[in-house]
């Protein structure tokens, strides 16, 4: 058994837009068993159907915030050699945590706390930890935040609970000696979209009502990045050879983004939406939004990488390939 | 009632060394009620016993990682207006939490967490939340730390736990507009020592054992700054006017510190120590242990503040005043 023991891959949040789109690419690996994990809270059953079949996919329903009792996660895990976990559970619903707390500590504190503590016993010198962050550590920085930006002083729940798990996978990494790749998100778009702007307002135009509102003014701009872009980069840097304990990445394209008034009208258009739009008059879309920001993206182009589309061209494609189908 | 309103004052982890050195300061402040909560895990009895018949003063004993059910404590928030929070909670025992994270998430972590979130009812646009992070949320940055060094990657959970809680109180500032002021601490000493090298070491030579062992090489060299001074420093920087939304400051002396092995020598000295003194080979003193720092006290400086004491200083008035009376 040791000698032919097989390379394990988990991915939590396996079927929200990140995991459902690493998943055909983990699963494609030689010699792997896959184990992935949502509770469809924001991640869609629709999303990985397609490859239940896949004989070395194992799909686990759990959530992660509470203790799991699966005795064939606990057999996989005795039985192959943990070689990438890919933390990615997490609220991705900013605005539903702004007035609840508890959301972002449940969803996104819990699930991944938990977990890595749960995976202490089947560590071994190869396994790496993968963890998406997000721009929201930095608060309000404005343009060109670079990887030392600082002081990191979060503005959102949702920020201040990925930069809560980016500490504690930090020590993590340093009393287990296991390697850590922290990847701080831009926005990160995609057919199997979950949360977020496009997704929001094409079922907001796709639904009956009378108006389409648009939450802020609608200057608002942010950059934007594809899930295939972000998990191309992710598998570049964590392939690199002599890289640190902890790594950290922001990753997307260096454009100043766009703004929301253009999504709203690429939608418009795509959708053929004809009745009123509202926007409101302040330029945050809630409280703990960043209006604008932008990425330096001179450490990951340094170390070879460079995202191919900007931001809209991203979000072009997206709105390009998302439909009724994959919206509702 | 409401126009004779007391300003109540807060303290958690008020039978602490900076807590119960912290209480008798607020207790003398004119038309004040002061809460203190411990549940004298770390704390102890002894250090507030005194302050126990003080007519504003209200005790209260809960473990504050759990729901407080405490009616008269609801029925005092509920008729005051409150006015600072003094959130010193904590597992200040680091090296406890080196192999047990659940220890620092339980003890520093969610008694924050959640009694911040409790107390959202009651906020007025004077509250101030006073909370205490460490110098361990830089991680191995080595000398000169400054507010602004980066990245942030903590080594222990101690460290990664503060960090959190410095995302989440930035985050809860913003979203309820209500401000704080975050002090990055050196090490911390003073007659009501809980915790420590100074502690640790002088329970060991005090009691019957063979020799001294000492964790570490002995070349271990950090600033040491005294409870009276932090609390000083911190009550200067509260009572700033025109100050942030959210404040943040590294705040002690910018000496580079002491050796251990130097603390050793003074500790045989006072308790005319005879035995055989044992260093370990590795310079870490634990998993985690970050060996060497020195902080910048530029912003603190400028603003019009310095510690009086050098870290030497502090530790020979510590050393003095402690005793089988105080360790015990």
């Amino acid at each position: 058994m040791s000698k032919n023991k097989k390379k394990l891959f988990i991915i939590t949040g396996v079927a929200g837009l990140v995991g459902s789109t690493l998943l055909p690419k983990i699963l494609s690996k030689k010699n792997s068993i896959v184990v992935g994990i949502d509770n469809f809270r924001l991640g869609k059953y629709k999303f990985i159907k397609k490859f239940l079949n896949r004989k070395n996919f194992v799909f686990i329903k759990a959530d992660l915030d509470k203790k799991i009792n699966n005795s064939k996660f606990k057999q996989i895990l005795k039985s192959h050699k943990l070689e990438e976990v890919w933390l990615l559970a997490a609220n991705s619903d900013i605005l539903a945590g702004v007035n609840n707390p508890k959301i972002d500590y449940r969803d996104t504190f819990l699930t991944t706390f938990n977990f890595v503590n749960l995976l202490k016993p089947f560590l071994n010198s190869n396994t790496k930890l993968i963890f998406t962050s997000s721009s929201a550590i930095y608060g309000n920085i404005g343009s060109e935040i670079h990887e030392k930006s600082s002081p990191l002083m979060p503005e959102s729940n949702y920020g201040a609970m990925k930069l809560a798990l980016e500490g504690y996978i930090s020590a993590y990494s340093f009393s287990n000696k296991v390697k850590s790749f922290i990847f701080r998100f831009p926005n990160v778009i995609g057919t199997n979209l979950t949360h977020g702007v496009i997704y929001d307002l094409s079922r907001k135009i796709l639904s009956t009502s009378k108006y389409l509102n648009v939450l802020g003014n609608g200057e608002q701009c942010k950059p934007y990045s594809s899930a295939e872009e972000v998990i191309n980069c992710m598998m570049y840097f964590t392939k690199i050879k002599n890289s640190e304990l902890v790594n950290f990445y922001n990753i997307g394209t260096n454009d100043k983004g766009v703004k929301v008034k253009e999504i709203v009208k690429l939608l418009i258009k795509k959708f053929n939406f004809k009745k009123k739009i509202v926007f409101e008059k302040k330029i945050r879309g809630w409280k703990g939004d960043i209006p604008f920001y932008s990425y330096s993206t001179k450490k990951i182009n340094k170390m070879g990488y460079k995202f191919k589309l900007n931001s809209l061209q991203t979000l072009k494609k997206t709105i390009n390939n998302i439909s009724k189908k994959t919206l509702f």
